[in-house]
């Protein structure tokens, strides 16, 4: 259930059960000419729902809708925190709420910058040396780019047509017309404080063949290998 | 506009226009046994958009979901971050616009602790410090408990009538049945390590009387003040 | 009795009488045209005196003579610590006496500027829930605001009549010819660099009437609240 | 003048001339059997103010009255602060003087233990650096063991005859009957949880011939030594 | 040359050059029971000396020979120091070499872990940001790894073939007799407080065939291409 | 033995033996005209070395090549860090062997500023308290000039007949010709952000009788009485 939605005494009772709680870092992002800047919100959000949909002891909680980025720091649209924020904001949470009597979580984030990712995972790895607690961490886009039909997808990547397609399968109304192809230009080890010249076009990938139809094929395979990570290692 | 739905290039457009940036801090809290726990987040997020509707240059950012609590702290369902983290988040979110051109905000939260207010607020001091920027920092509820029908109240507060009426308009589906009446305790100036024996029934009011018409005349005056505080102060 | 006074001995016969350690954190402020500096300070220190009078196992400790400061900051005489080092000050004081047997405070501010508060009240939330020690944390401005003879004016504040009469009669010798008039002029949410000048003649109230008289009538009636607090939730 | 004891008016006058500025930290520290806890205040802050007799443009602030402790860390009546607090205490206390315009300072603390010199020293170097003002920094003691009448004296240190005599000339009222004899222990290099067993009795020195007159002579001989260096350094 | 073993004068000589600083940042880890736990210091340092033999105005600094560990954490041998102090570390001393007048820096780390490579990557972004310096941040792992002969075999990996044949070619005497055999072992998302039982045997890879041939062959590539990034980015 | 140069069998084997690991601080230093910038890292290297000759259960932990520095921190070649990191890579170190199993360490820096000794001494005395451990914390230096041929020398000090001799005896390839002599001036207790000056000569002494034979007597010196320590308090 949605921790947003539901009352205290709710939220007593789902934790007598020894949920599991959803953690959704999500990220204000450019995502090229043509995706909204939550994508990497709504994407993981979607997923979290689905399992939902699928556990009956769930806590999603409400998501973190910012992250740290890189490579699209300087793009119009991009909202950044820092890698002390974030790690501070991840560890906080699941400190507050191993306080209320949870034991076991999910941290799931859209987005999979590395400075991104170590965040969160610093966070998680510290609180679950201090508790105990099972923790799963990951990024739903790992997962995603596992799936059959875009496995082999050369220089496919941010924005391109695997977020696309995922996307439109969730919020069609907000993603824009053009179906646009992007080259991440590879700058080699030297650190560019303008990392954004690595996507002139703004993403990677080709979109053109972007559908609803492989999006939705996609979200499901993912929400399939997190339900089956939750059974094996979580409940 | 909501930041979260539009592209990198309509965030880029909207910067030209010299916008306000709405950042609103929500919470993740106890409110009593009948309102649900993102009761601080959907007041202000409800102001939020209503001046959205007013102005044809605000960016309403997503909002963050989790802030700090005392009393509350130990109630089921509150979820709470620390004061530093608080402090930069807020920091962070703010400078990272203004990184992007964006010279003018409203900082919106939804709870009203001291604690929290100062951490929101000793960000937004120093960024303001540091930038010249203009921000106004406030909490809807400071505003509300202004409206002429509750003002004289005494005792309402925390879940109370003026809350419980404010979610009933926005959603009503989440409030519960019950309209408790909770009294706010005063343990005096003891620092207590269990604030939320100050509230024993887990709200400060009697909300028999609370409605969703009241909620409404009340959410439309916030957004009546707030709107004449940005044309005033800020376009 | 006074800490900085005695000796190592004398403290050492003095903790085993389960003694109550007065912390006061004064400040280093300008006061309007005719108050000293250390206004802040000598308010609460006479307090504590008085205090130490009344009962046989107080510790008044050494105060801490600098606060935070936000709408004097830039004032001439104001010299003003940060947040994070004002909370540092009263955390390591505390464990510093806890760490030597002492078990119960009265943490008495003569600032009551609202960060300030926040990060000494931070403070010792946090050292209550690592000590379980019992804590009093206030300022004696808000204690002294509720005399009878005071509590219906309006517009006196920082300055102004009651702490021009408390400051009178403790130490008149350091008060101005002058009694000034000032209004404190709200400048609303906007968040100011240059808080000062809500206060235009740097004080709020009317000090035509200030005297030692009244100044002494808050002060007995603050220490006699005070004492009661103590009696009731320390000793 | 004393900083406390002003108005912002006559500081705001005070600034114009260039005056130096004189921060006296102290300490609340166990001294031997005899001595009070605050005699490394007493001794820096006499030095102020007889310094204060002798220019026209001092400004003597009020003192910090805790320090960092090792050795009398556990000693009863040593109040410590951590080595991070002392720094930024006065990092901020020297900086928010600089933005009054203040651009000469004089930092002498009366206690000397290596760690807590080194947080006082470390925050001027950093505002040094920062600002281009220029600071004396030093302990009084280190000029007080200079006075020929003490140079020669082996094993006199902590709370030993010099600080005995210095404190009875000052306040002779706090200071105990006893004149007790100790031998600091030297312990090697061995890090020690427990250094106070490097005084066995509290102190190191023979107290005996401890007098008023002696340490009025050291007293004076201290503010003869400062008064060139303020001349030749700072005016 | 070795910023260790040149003067003060000979060091100011280089700076007028324009030259680029070489800092290696090594390990102290665990490699299998076969390998010293130098092995990620010696590997990028037989680099940078070997480049310095390629270029004259190369400065090669000393090792920092502790980093960031997670894996390994657990295991006899690794010595781990935090993220926050390899980020600092990182920062401080390039940051330290810019005020003597070094624009150009390649960081090469041993170590390539990702919580590590983050820490490393985190100080040099802020770096770069703050003085417009070129940097080029590396291990010489992934550079190796593209070798030729290496680059096809699955599950090499921490301690296996590739890192065994280089440490062979570099200190054969530092070798154990051992050629084992390991499996990383994957354990999912799932946040490990253990994370040693993905290395039951301490390696990842086939170890049988390494030879110092093969290590030269690797090392002498590696330098190849980190001689053409400096050609191509920095001189 | 070096731990740099063993496998995790042999180090897990080695603290089976309840060891003393010994950590050498260095520093990367101008060191006059004359001695290569390593000095401060060669010299307690040395002595490491020649302990681990002495006993048989030494861990001889890779060195931190870089200090705090203060005098001679805008001199060509010193490489500084912070006092901050010091602190923290010192802490980590001894932590983590701690979590190994070491619990007796000697840690011994070559370089002697105050800043420097006292963030290591900060991070030990930490270490101390949590843990219980034994540790030995000194400078090298503080006992070489102990050594009854140069204990009377007035005015020898960084880089000076002491060090350069003992420099000689270890690597004298690295010695330059130069045989400089050299004041410290004293500039009292002004603190200087250009405290080079302090050394116009780059060092402090008449190392015109430097030899490798005093040198190495020093050396040897130092050894025996550390020797006796570590006999004394470690083992």
């Amino acid at each position: 259930m949605k921790v947003a939605e539901i009352t205290r005494d709710k939220f007593a009772e789902a934790v007598k059960m020894d949920p599991v709680a959803v953690f959704v870092i999500g990220a204000t992002e450019a995502h090229g000419p043509h995706l909204p800047l939550n994508s990497d919100t709504v994407q993981p959000m979607w997923v979290a729902e689905e399992l939902d949909r699928r556990f009956d002891n769930l806590l999603i909680l409400p998501p973190m809708n910012y992250g740290v980025h890189s490579s699209t720091r300087n793009m119009p649209g991009t909202v950044a925190i820092t890698f002390d924020t974030m790690r501070s904001v991840t560890y906080d949470v699941l400190t507050s709420l191993f306080e209320k009597g949870v034991k076991k979580f999910l941290v799931m984030t859209g987005h999979a910058g590395s400075a991104h990712m170590t965040a969160c995972s610093e966070a998680c790895k510290r609180f679950v040396r201090e508790t105990g607690c099972k923790v799963i961490f990951l990024t739903d886009y790992d997962v995603a780019e596992e799936h059959p039909d875009v496995r082999g997808i050369k220089g496919d990547g941010h924005a391109g047509l695997l977020e696309t397609s995922r996307v439109m399968a969730i919020c069609p109304e907000l993603v824009g017309q053009a179906r646009p192809i992007g080259l991440y230009s590879d700058h080699g080890f030297l650190v560019l404080a303008n990392a954004e010249i690595c996507f002139p076009e703004g993403l990677a990938g080709d979109t053109t063949d972007a559908s609803a139809e492989l999006g939705d094929a996609v979200n499901r395979y993912v929400a399939d290998k997190i339900e089956e990570m939750i059974r094996n290692d979580l409940v």
